[in-house]
C-alpha cells in the first residue's frame, strides 16, 4: 500500500510561531518529517509537499510537489489510486514502528487515527469512493464519509498517533514521549520541560508556554 | 488484580471552573467516574474518594474514604496489597474496555498509560515495591521509579487512556470521542462542538472554550 506523507513546506508550523521563529520551524517541521518517515520503515512512502523541499529525505522516499490545498491534494492521490492509499501527517514525532503496525493492522475499510482536537492524523483508505476534508472535526467527518459511500470506518487508538505538534504545549509531549530527531533538535535548542502545576509546560528562552 | 479509582469528590476539576461551576463540576465528574467503571467491567473495583462519595456507584464496587493527598492514599493502598494492583483516574471519559483491555494485557512490571502532559493516568503493578508519586512530570518519574527498584516499565499506547479531561479544550476531545454518561451530560448541558482555526473547541452558555 502506497502511503503519503502531506507536507507543508512553505509555511510550516505557524501555530508555534509564539515559540520559533520561521527558520526554527522550517528545521524542526523537516525533523518531525524525519522521525514519521522512521517510523513508516521501508513502506512505499511518497511526501506530498506544498513547495520544493530544501532538506534531505532518505532516497528511498518519493517527493512529490502539489501547491493545492491539503484536501485537494490528497484527494487527487485518491482519485489516482487504486483505492488503496495512506496517509500519515509529517508532524507525529511521538509514532514509533509500533505505532504505525497498529494503523496498517487494523481491519476496516477506512481506519481513522485522530488527532488531538478533532483532527486526522493517519489514515489507511482501502475503498475506491472515499475521499477527504481535512477542515473542521475532520474525525468526525472521515467517520461520516466513510459510511456515506458504504464503507465502514474504524480507528485505532493510539496517543502516538493522536499527537500531532501544532502548538507551543505539544512540544511538551515531545520531549517527553520521544525520541528522534525533533527530540533531540528541541534539546539542542535549548528546551527544556517546565513542571507547574497541572500539564507539564516547555522552557524555551526564559519564557514557559 | 485490584483496581483502584482515586477520584476527588472534595472540590472536583477546579480547572473547569472557567466553563462548569461547582455544582456542575461535581455532577460532570460522577459521570465520568461512571464511565471509567463501566469501562472497567466486572473487575474487583474501590473508588478511593478524598471524601464522602454522595452519588451512586455500581453496587459491586466497593467505596474508600482516604482524605490524603492522591500520592498518599494510592501508596498506602500499595503497602497493603501484594505487590498487584492497578490504578486507574476516574477522568477518563474517552475509556473503553477495548482500550482497558490492552492495559490489562500489556506486559511489565510496571505499565504505564501517559496522560497528556505528562500525566499518568493509569498504572498496572506487578512489583512490590513499586510506589507512586503523581507530582509533576510524573509518567517521567514513574518510569524511573520503576527502573529504582529493578522493575520493567512499560507503556501502553492508548489515545483514550491519555485523554484525561482536567481543562476546558478537554471537553471537546469528550463531544468527538465518547459515548457515555460524560458526554450525555455535557450534550444535555448545551454543550457542543466549535469548530475553528486548529483544534475543535466546545461552545457553552455562548463562550468558546
Amino acid at each position: 500500500m502506497r502511503v503519503v506523507v502531506p507536507f507543508g513546506a512553505a509555511d510550516p508550523k505557524t501555530r508555534l510561531s509564539p515559540v520559533l521563529d520561521a527558520d526554527e520551524r522550517r528545521e524542526f517541521a523537516v525533523a518531525m518529517l524525519r522521525d514519521v518517515l522512521d517510523a513508516l520503515g521501508d513502506r512505499d512512502v511518497t511526501v506530498l509537499s506544498d513547495a520544493p523541499l530544501e532538506a534531505s529525505v532518505p532516497v528511498d522516499v518519493d517527493l512529490d510537489v502539489d501547491d493545492r490545498p491539503l484536501t485537494d491534494a490528497v484527494n487527487a492521490v485518491l482519485d489516482a489510486s487504486d483505492g488503496r492509499v495512506a496517509v500519515v501527517m509529517a508532524d507525529l514525532p511521538l509514532a514509533t514502528p509500533a505505532a504505525v503496525d497498529r494503523l496498517f493492522e487494523a481491519a476496516g475499510d477506512v481506519v481513522v487515527a485522530p488527532g488531538l482536537g478533532g483532527g486526522t492524523n493517519a489514515l489507511v483508505v482501502r475503498h475506491g469512493a472515499f475521499r477527504v476534508d481535512y477542515h473542521g472535526a475532520s474525525v468526525r467527518d472521515h467517520r461520516e464519509a466513510a459510511r456515506a459511500v458504504g464503507a465502514t470506518p474504524t480507528e485505532v487508538d493510539s496517543f502516538r498517533l493522536a499527537t500531532d505538534v501544532d502548538e507551543p504545549s505539544d512540544l511538551a509531549e515531545v520531549l517527553l514521549h520521544a525520541e528522534g530527531e525533533a527530540a533531540a533538535w528541541l534539546r539542542e535548542a535549548g528546551a527544556e520541560l517546565a513542571v507547574r502545576e497541572g500539564r507539564v509546560g516547555v522552557r524555551y528562552r526564559g519564557d514557559v508556554f
